[in-house]
């Protein structure tokens, strides 16, 4: 199943070397402009072009195929797509029979009992969360207000992001990362007791961006390691502003207004050109690969901007869900 | 919203200090044996009494209302409840005027607009997770000989959980903990690219447990600090079986075949007997608390049953979603 | 699959020689009040006792079991339960083998690979519509101004429906009857283009009372007849009021502020103490059967409040979907 | 919200008179050839051309933009798409200000708050039939050996189709139909008790299609007039064969094993141009109106490939959904 949400509800779609990727989006409210500028910045952001990132370059120019008329919602889904252009496809010709390790085609190959799309990732590829930062550039608008920051703020465990990256490349190797994410200006009264928490709904569309291994909340796993009397934020005044902020802006998983704060731990990408071994499914036999393609050596430098989306989409969906209660 | 499932689909209902709460499943297969000794040893386990634990005792017996006949499920929607019998509403009695900080009393007042029963937590209280547990057991029986297990593996960060209670116990304070889950027996091909990925929906319910504020997969936080070439787990035979399990058994969202690994972060309880301030929403002015009523030193000393029940349910919902593509 | 609505949710639950049935009610706003004679005039009116009804009479009186405090609904999730105690199970003994014509006892065993419970209706029961009235209840108090009347307006295919039923009654049978319903003061703009258009919602949802076999809206079935410049209804002023009501209210699936009509065909009760023949499954033989138990000679009489019920429930959900348009 | 289906999830997207409409089916098995020939056998029974149909003629070509790869599903969203390209805007112009009656025009405009495309009928239009159509076609080849066939059996009131057409024609009047569908080679047990039963998933999706204004399964209307002991169906052996079939292959809203069989009654277009009244929105005043454009003079002629692609997507969903309780 590939939607997600209640009532602003997308589906993503599309496969990395198939004609195009895109999103449908359904339940969006009418009358939302769409400024362009707004996708370009943060699909600019999400571009590989930088050092560390693939040499696949597309144009990723969105394509607003349904639901919008003269800029703006008309209430109708909305279809935004995008245009694969540059695909070399004998990089990925015999995945099928040696599977990378750490990547998808074994599980793609054994869940779709072989008729799955290998090429260049195919469905499963990181292409498709273009997709996501379309539908996050439209989950921002009906936000208004709200604010959303993420930044990644280590890689291979160092700050330093510029020097793990050079020596992930030197070495034909990959390397992981750390994301922060900061929402300000949220109203008390967002989420919802149990399964549609704050937590519940943002970690479920967090998990959805490949290559994501944790998420953490506020103080998060040194939570487990703090006592009750250290780990309570206390109210300083009647507008529910707390002095510290361990709950990461969610109580009950229900935003409590102070600023949701939240990390999530970006894997390494496991393409790397580094000479690896895995299994010859034709044969049984171990054999060497050293994956040619096109590839990310820090996918985590483009992943900021798609978890700002994957957030803005959470939340526009619950902000809406909100609406019910007024 | 309180449902989680597509197919398996639970709904959990009541409030802490109301007649009742319980737990509605819908779209069990029929023909499942209920094993009334199942019930007993997940539910004791969940029960309190140990050191750490509050003094509310409950008996917990499962009331099974609808959908199961002579100890089989007939196909029809599963109600199972458990009365609310020791009560102490008076310990409750101003936590509208002067709410706990860490707790959900400020945020279910705002969002429900004052007229949440807050009352033991009402419908936000961890009580209501015994419905969770009670699901589990059902979904722990449509998984068959899929295996799994949870434990508490820190408390206060230490790995004597004794000494750590014993100490929060001895300030009257609250300590979180760390919990292990691992999952054994998984049929490979189980989750869906994307949004319904294993991690999402896994983590998902995991969050709706309350306290819990992170969860990680296999490396989890420490895989942003790994290169690929360590990351990866090199498959060792046409099984799918891989020499090292950083992956935490899921690839691309999807279950690999190997053991499925994930921890869970659970916060130190918010009602501390320890004199804490807060502010009073009445006076605007800063007060001085001290909780009363019975509460946990540890919760997590209970946790892990939930956290097991909760994976269940995850696991049986999508092995029944994935039956469609055989 | 036992739940309706997307935002307010029901599930029905319960057998009907169990020890109860219910309605669980997910994502009704808080702050409704719960007047109990609302409750008791409606449950009244689904009651049998009139000439031509079942002589099971159970005292239903509703258990408001969660989510509703002092009268007043608390935003939590809702159940509503109705113990049965009237019941005669040795009247159902041998419809596994013997399954009654017309009656879903051969279906349900089918379905369920016996493991369903066939007394008295079990699951399929009729008696679970009580939980539909309930959550009717509720549903007429969030739509404030919309009035919903529903009437038996033929029985047996004539108006005078005492001397239909009595004529059933002398011969052991049971009869069929036709229900009108009309629903004013209904805003513009309920509804939604495709699937979830007025039309759908409704029938989707009066569908699963039992023993309804046709819906049809404004002109219905006369409307394949019509002249489009006959069918047209011609708008009179600039409120939208059209002179004639051919469309029954809805244009394009959506209100259109006119007043909703539509009709449902209520076939006759399958149960009835006239002698039929149906095959015993164990010998493959032909047999008589005379169906003792207590039956309605015409469960028409009874469903105008159950249909009322089923499009309060439609609308409430619809209506709490547009506020997000708003 | 414009989805449908639980498992095999249908969208339909797009507007008359924009790039292109279609539709994204979610949840659809993986290995199911596509074969081109029964697309374009059921697109060109849909298709206009013959008297009484309208005179915009589209290609009508498939895009197969997503999931599909060698003419074989892969698992993965499919995305089918329509450009459209006869188009001629001119014929729409004042509609916002002249809504026509019977049409969507003036509920699309309230609803969306004047954001709405109208032009063509936008979202509205019938033309996004074709999305079901193309999801119909692969639905059916989901239900393998399940025989839907549909026919128009009446237009006008009549049987002679041919000339209740020329006497709509020559007065530039509409005319509506009546479609019968019967589905045969359905297993035992497809459908749910209450909300999923069978008549409530074909119901809603036929009401999603524009101008069906009934639906009556089996016996339907007549069933009303009925005793039980005539509307009763006598089972002839122990398959569930029955004599009669009155209740159209349903029974406590689940398959029995025969014919499925139902009816629906299409409303006569409200495009017409023949002179009617309307309503200037913007003085107030009352206008004559004679709809140019292209129209259908009998639309019904267009549908019965419509309701056999509906019938097939609503009976994959509960196919698929059936397999959870083998």
């Amino acid at each position: 199943m590939n939607s997600f949400g209640r009532i602003f509800r997308i589906n993503i779609l599309g496969e990395s070397h198939g004609k195009k990727i895109g999103v449908l989006i359904d339940g969006c409210p009418p009358g939302i402009s769409i400024i362009e500028d707004d996708f370009l910045r943060d699909l600019q952001r999400r571009k590989p072009g930088a050092k560390g990132t693939t040499t696949r370059i597309e144009e990723d120019i969105p394509q607003f195929e349904t639901g919008i008329k003269k800029f703006v919602t008309t209430g109708a889904p909305i279809l935004i797509s995008f245009e694969n252009k540059n695909i070399i496809s004998s990089d990925y010709s015999d995945f099928d029979v040696k599977p990378r390790p750490g990547h998808s085609d074994f599980v793609s190959m054994m869940k779709f009992k072989n008729h799955s799309d290998l090429s260049g990732g195919g469905h499963f590829s990181g292409r498709l969360t273009l997709g996501l930062v379309a539908a996050g550039v439209i989950a921002k608008r009906i936000l208004k207000n709200i604010a959303i920051e993420a930044k990644l703020i280590e890689a291979g465990g160092i700050k330093d992001i510029d020097s793990a990256v050079e020596k992930a490349l030197a070495e034909k190797d990959s390397i992981g990362g750390l994301i922060e994410c900061r929402i300000s200006n949220i109203p008390i009264g967002i989420g919802e007791p149990f399964f549609d928490s704050l937590e519940s709904i943002i970690s479920h569309i967090i998990f959805s961006i490949p290559a994501i291994k944790g998420i953490e909340f506020g103080s998060g796993f040194k939570s487990a390691e703090m006592y009750g009397s250290e780990h309570n934020d206390v109210f300083i005044d009647k507008s529910g502003k707390t002095k510290t902020n361990n709950a990461g802006g969610i109580n009950g998983g229900i935003s409590n207004g102070n600023e949701i704060v939240f990390r999530v731990a970006v894997k390494p990408t496991s393409s790397i050109g580094k000479e690896q071994t895995t299994i010859n499914f034709d044969t049984g036999k171990t054999e060497t690969l050293s994956v040619k393609g096109r590839h990310d050596a820090c996918i985590a430098l483009r992943i900021p901007v798609i978890v700002e989306a994957a957030a803005a989409i959470a939340l526009a969906d619950l902000t809406l869900i909100q609406k019910i209660n007024d």
